[in-house]
């Protein structure tokens, strides 16, 4: 295949490198100090899929720069809220046989490309291992939580295509299954880190730690309660039957497996970057706004993030 | 009149110290460094009303020490969450035409009070200038928003006793009116504090710059209209008529003669103390649970503002 990585952050450079390796031609696109990095020093991962390093095929930081280019798949890694940008530019790019992989976090990726493009070009992933940026094209895979999955909401894009992405992902190293349910497991992930994330960024404190909070517990109970409310009144399941029992499993597994993990956001607020709040929690709010449930434990949870988020960036300004 | 101050921190040191210098007997309860500490060097007030030091007439650290004792008027100065424990003590020393004043913050107060004592010598103040502890039985009286009100909710105390003490505590220099309607201007000071003081300790930022941030505003805009919900449902009047007006009042006047303020929970969080939150928002919450209102804003923050207290011990310990 021929690969467009679009964003070689932590993900994207896992992406590019691993695929790269396993034989196919592999285009970097990201904003210049990356690929002037990248340019000069390749692509590089550590950790617990091994050691590898590449050359990509070829480097970009405008897509207007590969106008002649013709991908079988762009993989978007860029933060949920440039999908919808990043969509409009693939839109000027892709050919009729481009297929879009969104490996991105959050609702409304998958809803902003296909504004865009044609729903039987655009596969949603469910990417749960977790890959951190050691250097500008270097990364580091630290925890893998299950297989990536691959998927198409609304069954559009043929099976035998996803499971041949599949394997040709899985012999790249990076194991990965076809599912019908990807939409699911996209929110079942959005679930976890809209109780976890917003929360452990505000008190500063690891998950196990807010998991032993009783208080936290409240917020976090009401935040899970509010989103299964949410997803019953637009129709999506997820794999639990309610939010009972996802409380269970969350406090019972899911918590135990990451108590020592603290929340990305916090690392955005301080490093100054925006969060992923809007794609989480702000999606519940919307997404409740939108079908006359109200969610007010999100939105003030929301609220409460973002106004750290302003105000941290003007304390330091 | 031979007064009784219980609890010598920055309010009580500021009434004993005032009120001995203007002729009355006073007498002091505390725990032991605070006594020890005013034994060897008196009460010292400085700030706004001057330069001013007193010898005490008698200090106690258990209030059976004062068995014997006869007097017209006890002081509380204690937490809002100590308030019911010291009206079931001052029960068992406050004579037939013993008074007690609450000179304290937050709702509860009065309600834990006549739980114990007569209701015709319970005074409610609203005591609405600061003091700050510069050491033990040493304030600082740093503002004063408006005079100190004083008052019976029901009406059950003698107006002319009323106005008698506002005289008394005006020529001892603290500037003090009664008023038909005290309970009106307690929950206004409630109000304020319930909207600025947990989310400024959560956020750990002044004031005003909780005012100038947009997703501030929402979630104090949502805590005053859930409050005014609760005070309609249990017939509470403000000396505003709706949420709204109370919030133009907010931002136009408030806010700004307060712009620099720190929340005082903060302060308390960082030093181990517990803080009056169930005095506040947690009152709203069960005032509301009370009265079929829902209140999941105060609800969530006195539950960050809690998990926060309780996380901050613990990190430190």
């Amino acid at each position: 295949m021929r690969v467009l990585v679009f964003g070689l952050g932590a993900l994207g450079t896992v992406y590019s490198c691993l695929l790269k390796n396993s034989g196919h031609e592999v285009v970097g696109l990201d904003l210049e100090p990356v690929i002037y990095k990248i340019e000069a020093n390749g692509v590089w991962v550590e950790g617990i899929w091994g050691e590898h390093q590449a050359r990509l095929d070829k480097l970009a930081t405008d897509i207007t720069d590969l106008a002649d280019e013709n991908f079988d798949l762009i993989i978007l890694t860029v933060k949920s809220y440039e999908t919808e940008e990043a969509a409009k530019q693939i839109k000027s790019l892709a050919g009729p046989n481009t297929y879009l992989l969104l490996a991105q976090n959050g609702y409304g990726n998958y809803e902003a490309a296909i504004r865009h493009l044609p729903e039987d070009r655009v596969i949603l992933g469910r990417i749960i291992f977790g890959a951190e940026t050691i250097d500008l094209g270097h990364s580091k895979v630290t925890v893998i939580a299950d297989d990536v999955l691959l998927g198409s909401p609304p069954h559009m894009v043929e099976t035998c295509f996803l499971e041949k992405l599949a394997a040709d992902f899985s012999s790249a190293g990076i194991p990965t299954r076809a599912s019908e349910e990807v939409m699911q497991f996209v929110w079942a992930k959005i679930i976890y880190n809209s109780a976890l994330n917003p929360l452990g960024a505000i008190l500063e404190v690891a998950y196990g730690e807010l998991a032993a909070d009783r208080n936290c517990r409240k917020i976090m109970n009401a935040v899970v309660e509010e989103i299964f409310a949410v997803l019953a009144a637009i129709g999506q399941p997820t794999p639990w039957p309610d939010a009972q029992a996802y409380l269970s499993a969350f406090y019972g597994q899911m918590i135990p497996s990451t108590a020592m993990h603290h929340a990305s956001m916090l690392q955005d607020i301080k490093r100054k970057r925006r969060t992923e709040i809007d794609a989480l929690n702000g999606a519940v709010v919307m997404l409740g706004e939108a079908n006359g449930i109200d969610t007010p434990v999100n939105r003030t949870i929301v609220n409460v993030l973002k106004a750290k988020e302003a105000l941290n960036q003007k304390v330091q300004m």
